[in-house]
């Protein structure tokens, strides 16, 4: 891509699409260190809106955040036995350090359960000790072979949640209640609809009971599991020994769940709102909502014009809009354009003289549209705008989601739909993991959810979509990232 | 260390102490793998607010956060040739990945500089990219031999800016403006008087030109270095072909600087402010400033006292402050005292029927002294106290070091002081290496700082405190954590 020549366009090339948008909006960097990136203060500053959102919805819940060793001894890992089995093939392993062969080689954390049960097993003793609700922000290490910038990539940084509780219902609701804000925060800051739903034996978590997901469709018609929450009965307690004495006097193991969420939600991002024209950000999630624009010829506009530019800027940031004015000399204000909308900015007030002498500003939207706003009470019209920009691009995407979301496919109509222009098919399903590696091999489409009840279809499919033998759920199917 | 037996105290064993204040305060946790801790969410509390003060002052003197990889190529750091010679003995090495041996070896960052010039050779082309102001917060990894919690351990978590200038003189304001910022954060936040100055080559950055610091006199006379400031020169520049188009047309490597604060700071917090209670917190960096415990016997005293403080809590969470009413059933108001204070929460508020009846709460400072607090206006006393407290602690412990510095002292002096009490000591140096070797021989104390002048002595001494030579500057020696 040459930045002057624009983006491959979507309908082209998604994939290419996808890394020109990433490229152009400074998100993100190729590193020289294979599958790692790194994160350009644009994509950064995206990301510490994330956390800021998550992380207040997770001490609103009663978590609070802790730190725990990057490294974690290789004999922690293989005490859980699909839990060893799931991680190992992707683990870096460090084997040398201060200039000498270490005895037990030291695991690169590619997920903290065991390092963090082991602390719990010290911390809790009784069930006052419970629920035991952490929260962790760190770097994580798969090693991945075929890589995307935020989508898959060696090293990613991420949030987990762990929490113990002293039983298995108390369990159930923190992982339901984790899922619940995950969902929220996709719909409502990413305007990114999701389904949620359970994951099948064969795609849960590598040590879970059960895994629930949330999962979103891109422009693609690919899925993305955008967050997940693990119910993990009491198998990391039996492998760590996280005993407490119960109320009644006895010694149980505690009931555990974990949780997260990466920076592959960026990616997400990109993938819902971007045009032909570059990423798009929700203004909830955008680092600059407004960039306001001066346009001038002479010396005598340029005062004018920056004179009341820096008046909006100053009234907007009081109203807590986070903005910049563009006044770099000797650039045209196409170029300008050109650029913030490259980054995604939702809002651009362009502000001339004509505009200065009738006492309004031009409003133009990322997502399309252009209208005159009178100065007074300009803040209130622009918060306005906002939200009707972060309303709407939710409303587009969940009109894409579904007219792309196909309810009781045929195994015919399965194998078109993943062979042509993808989407969720929502079919029937008896259960067994011999027709999901079928349909895996067949389509290349996995089972993304059993649905939550919500999502269900109205009339429940009979028959599995590929034996035809009697349904024991409906589920979702889709190609996925 | 029992919890129910109290601390060691400070006066028999400072080390013992320190172990003992933190493990109180749940402040951290050893880990099971060697030389790494677990900041418990007591401790992480308190880095979030430090997180959070240091961010502001970053961003707003113009710096971005970003994120680069964790694995550097063994290659890159073997290009600045100090820089491997000071850091190839700490590093810990990847040398396994997805089930493979890797070609070239990675190391798990023990700084960022190598890996950040790769991508600033990419980034930057003329002068206008300049200067690119790029902060990061992270984890490291440097291979310790012997560690303490936060003071020294194998991991730990930091800040690392990473800018870069068009001219040295540029580079070396922003040396000096992050040196500022470190200052006053130590100042203003954490209580913690510092002093100012430049490291000898001794003790510089491996890779640095020049090293800025501030330091710190601990409880137990050592000094603590708690926030480092680098010129770089352009030696990283050259060894990663950072160059750019100058303003006159031609072509020239950029300055740079690095500098860096880390979760030591809590370690420092601790051994500055604490006492043979445990911990005190300065309110600004206080996860919780206030703590209310209702006293009552009776369920009608109960009642009453629980409602006023809710409304107390209401009130004083509405005026800012971080609170925590401690209304455990079935635990006497003394012992909530006592877990409170060893948490060091700056201000307790009592409040029984009387108080109640009186229309006052009781108010109980960490640092001594309790006095009636009447209802009306309560939050604007807490607030004025909490700043007193802040006040005072900063005062106390400038009163300590001042008490605990030295000056113009003589080869017998310094010899004694550091076999002895310890603390600052200022005198002459002659600035020859052979020197300081020796002192530090002797001594066990360094070189902490060439004092900034306005920490220098009135009369600046005449001789190096060694070995007679005219001095070529005043020195502060201190034994160093």
């Amino acid at each position: 891509m040459s930045e002057n020549l624009g983006l491959t366009p979507r309908a082209q090339d998604f994939s290419a699409w996808y890394n020109d948008a990433v490229m152009r909006a400074e998100l993100a960097d190729y590193s020289p260190v294979r599958g790692c990136m790194v994160i350009r203060p644009n994509g950064y500053a995206i990301w510490e809106l994330m956390q800021a959102a998550l992380d207040g919805m997770f001490k609103a819940t009663g978590h609070k955040n802790a730190y725990f060793p990057l490294f974690i001894p290789q004999s922690f890992l293989e005490r859980e036995a699909q839990h060893v089995e799931g991680f190992a093939p992707e683990v870096a392993v460090v084997t040398r350090a201060g200039g000498k062969e270490l005895d037990e080689p030291l695991v690169v954390r590619p997920t903290s359960e065991t390092i963090i049960y082991d602390s719990f097993a010290k911390w809790i003793q009784s069930y006052r000790d419970l629920p035991l609700l952490i929260n962790q922000w760190c770097n994580i290490v798969r090693w991945e072979m075929r890589t995307r910038l935020f989508l898959r990539t060696t090293e990613f940084l991420w949030q987990e949640g762990h929490t113990a509780h002293a039983d298995e219902a108390d369990a159930l609701r923190e992982v339901l209640r984790m899922l619940g804000v995950y969902r929220r925060f996709a719909e409502e800051w990413m305007a990114m609809p999701v389904i949620t739903g359970v994951k099948t034996e064969a795609e849960k978590f590598a040590g879970a009971v059960r895994t629930y997901a949330i999962e979103a469709l891109m422009q693609d018609n690919k899925s993305l599991q955008a967050g997940t929450s693990h119910h993990l009965g009491q198998n990391f307690a039996r492998a760590f020994g996280v005993q407490f004495q119960t109320a009644a006097g006895g010694l149980d193991y505690v009931w555990s769940t974990s949780w997260g969420l990466s920076t592959r939600m960026i990616g997400g991002l990109v993938m819902t709102h971007g045009d032909d024209v570059g990423i798009v950000c929700p203004p909830k999630l955008a680092p600059t909502q407004v960039v306001v624009v001066p346009i001038y010829k002479s010396d005598t506009e340029r005062e004018a014009v920056l004179q009341v530019s820096e008046g909006v800027a100053k009234e907007l940031r009081a109203a807590g809009v986070r903005l910049e004015v563009d006044s770099r000399e000797g650039m045209k204000p196409g170029a300008k354009y050109y650029e913030w909308e490259g980054r995604g900015v939702p809002l651009r007030l362009e502000i001339g003289p004509k505009d200065v002498a009738k006492g309004q500003v031009f409003a133009a939207r990322r997502t399309g549209g252009k209208i005159a706003l009178p100065l007074v009470d300009l803040s209130e019209d622009v918060r306005r705008t906002l939200n009707e920009i972060q309303r709407g691009l939710y409303q587009a995407a969940l009109e894409r989601r579904e007219a792309n979301s196909h309810r009781d496919v045929s195994k015919d109509g399965l194998v078109a739909l993943m062979e042509g222009e993808g989407g969720f098919a929502y079919g029937g399903f008896c259960g067994r993991v011999e027709c999901e590696l079928a349909i895996k091999e067949a389509t290349k489409a996995t089972v993304r959810v059993i649905p939550d009840q919500e999502f269900r279809s109205v009339a429940p499919p009979a028959r599995c979509v590929w034996c035809g033998a009697p349904a024991a759920t409906e589920a979702v199917w889709a190609k996925a990232y």
